[in-house]
């Protein structure tokens, strides 16, 4: 029933990876990770992280996948996060210079990089000419008075909020969750009921961009030539089947291994292959 | 178009008043409302208290109106707050004595008036024997360790979740705003998936056990002798309607002067009466 | 782990029944159901009907538990459906004559009880003047023009709309279900985005109006002398566990007996009893 | 406040346009309309209409725009269906070769291009191997029992189920409103709870699909040289926004002139700039 990963991904030129739950998880590269990642570089694969983490910039993200011989794994440009959408869109978007933001102050990056002024949401002033609000970390604020900050800046000014990250939960030591800053945002809009600009899996839209970046890469790529590999099915799977690409769920992370055919029939979400880990 | 509230108030023997923009705001309590509760105690009214507010016992929500001549106009028996349809919750169907809270240490009074232990989620161990998560009101805890906290707990313990309060926002100042009680528990419920007991209006249950605490007092009383005093079309007045007592509306709250028959097209809550503040 | 049906009903004076899947289903009568409940009443047991059925009147609903010697086991006084609860909103609430209705022509008898007059919603005139529209089976109309009528009346009257029974699907036969009136409420609903009046379990108000009934023939009842039996987690045992009241769950209907553990955990709706059925 | 759109359009080399609201209504063609297109296309400009409408093939779409001397105005492959994306979905994704559809017979183009086979889920039988549930018009069958039958089948069979259509509802005449197919997957979607596949606006997918054909017709086409033109903010400019195109709101469908800025501030969407029609 379960397949070999190593097997699977003779398969294909390309390959999207999901981060957390896939190559990592709280306590670090998971075991014999970068091992497989090694094989599949000198193989001649192209490989890509694919994610929904806007807490830090690809480029600090990259110095967590060190090989002993090859270095970094993935450069700067083959870490393509969910953030980069919300950079592109505040670039094209907002009018006025200064953006409020809810995260760490590494999150900031995805403003700063856009050309504009970030400015943590609690040190913003009434008299401040705000064009965005971008919700970008669960982390780096004080909930309680920001959140309440940032519904009562919406009730008085009708400006675009952009969420880095449409997950809600990500899991964090042992079984437990903790609430990411989807699950912020959902709060947040429901309360003016305004529509909210979110960028991530399960949304196409980054598995199209992150095609577009490996295309240039490799002229003539074709869909059939990826392969996504992810542990979530309500976001991985779903964003990789929705863009048409082969998907698999690896059982490293989300996703259970005592339950994960119930969990298939319940979501109706149906990854292609299966594997273990992708040291299988 | 709009009606006198002391004629309209000539018409029914039993009053029930939303307190939080009807009779206050956080100012206080509003010009000239303990005047006309006066008058209409005097004139033989039954006047109750019916609200959603569940961070402190009924006792003590009674000082805040004091009349210079007739003392307490709200006895503690005629405050009937959403907690107490908690509290009996929590009595009738709790196996184990400790209750888990998010809450100021004044809204604990509606576990331990039920005869059980009150503990600040916050203080709980894994070794606890917990009967219920009461969600209680939003201050009192630290949202982002005590919301992830609560997610957790539900994940690992199947035990029934009571929220004292169902608004999702309450106006603080101006025309500010805070997320509610009802707010957070959206938030946590959302996670684990599962179905809380909510308690308070628009259910019409809160307004049905004011109805039998009033019919304790007026034997033979029906429910056209009843009117339902609120701000809000959202929880007073579809509270009201669907107990199928008449409401009227005030305009000192929630609502706006200048857009609430928009409010109303646009919810399809329709009160039967409405009125600038009870003072008109 | 199961109890006996038999000997739990021994600790209570009053019990509510929820009809399909505890007292039949699409083939009728359960096996063994008219015996259990003779037994009952010559036990001196007050037994009610509590539903969320408002196809047709109490009255017709009677003849379906008909007993060899006893005759009829739920006289019309017993059958407590959330029509009764549609019909008194009606009474208090309609202030225009006719109300227009989705529904089989027998479930008009919860308007016309009410002393108003009926009209099929795909009969109505522009120009009639309509105090309400009541949504009251799925039958007895066609779906897609009638669907379509009801958001447009809507899209221009501000009226009240009812929904007499809340549920959103219903079992047929084998195991397959159907779309109830509250599912084509909620699609109806989520267009003009308006806020209709729902009645029916797991809203603890019609637990609370059979309360009332149950009280008038048992004069001092307590909450703790009545056991509310239903296949449903998601309305039976939700709405008698908010009520207060103690709740068995029956394996005989919706909640299937090789995953029910695994259904309450999942809902975290937890009944203090489970039996196999009625007749155990 | 009002731009003048031939004004507008000057500064863009492509434009997109949204059809229904903005090029016709229930009509037909809007005044003016096909002449301003001939104009555009006279000056050199790629034009393309994106439209969530998958009710029959691009081709048969073309000949509503029959300029009287430049013939078809959108060439087939000028014509942007979100049909087109689900019919790549289901050719990447569905593993057996009939799919089950709802919708008219013209809508069947979508699946049938995609090398399968449809068939209306009212002539499946249950031991056909269905691949796929494949929901594409609101017409073409009957909403009572095929909506019923759609349930059962994904309470049966895992399969993907793909909605080629995402709108809730679309305007007949006059001012009235029907339930689009996007509707009735909500309704059908919430049931067994599972996770549809949904096509079109606001999902910036599909702004990003068209982008690539324009692309491969303008090499080295910037976002910036791309209007958007919709109706309804909730779809064109949302996802005309979110893929960082400029977008412009025509007031000559969805959007009443008289509460469009009443409109933008309630849904936080905002478009950059606002024309009465596309002949201003």
């Amino acid at each position: 029933m379960l397949h070999s990963f190593r097997e699977l991904a003779e398969n294909y030129s390309t390959i999207f990876f999901d981060a957390y739950g896939v190559l990592k998880n709280f306590e670090g590269v998971l075991d014999g990770a970068l091992s497989v990642l090694g094989e599949l570089k000198r193989g001649g694969k192209e490989i890509f992280i694919v994610t929904n983490d806007a807490s830090r910039s690809p480029k600090k993200m990259s110095r967590t996948y060190l090989h002993e011989e090859l270095g970094e794994l993935f450069p700067e440009d083959r870490i393509i996060s969910s953030g980069l959408l919300a950079r592109d869109f505040l670039r094209a978007k907002v009018r006025e210079r200064t953006v409020a933001y809810l995260g760490k102050q590494d999150s900031a990056y995805y403003i700063e990089s856009a050309g504009l002024i970030a400015k943590p949401l609690s040190e913003c002033l009434a008299s401040d000419s705000i064009g965005a609000l971008a919700l970008l970390d669960d982390e780096g604020f004080d909930w309680q008075p920001d959140i309440n900050r940032a519904i009562n800046l919406l009730r008085q000014k009708t400006i675009p909020v952009v969420v880095a990250n449409a997950d809600k939960v990500y899991p964090v030591h042992g079984n437990a969750v903790a609430v990411a800053v989807g699950g912020i945002a959902d709060l947040i809009e429901s309360i003016p009921d305004t529509r909210f600009v979110r960028f991530g899996k399960p949304d196409a839209y980054l598995i199209s961009y992150a095609f577009s970046r490996a295309s240039a890469l490799t002229p003539g790529l074709r869909r059939k030539d990826i392969l996504m590999v992810g542990d979530s099915l309500d976001t991985d799977i779903r964003g990789g089947n929705k863009f048409g690409i082969d998907t698999v769920l690896v059982l490293s992370g989300n996703t259970a291994k005592a339950s994960y055919q119930l969990t298939i029939d319940a979501s109706g979400v149906i990854p292609d292959f299966i594997c273990e880990s992708i040291s299988t």
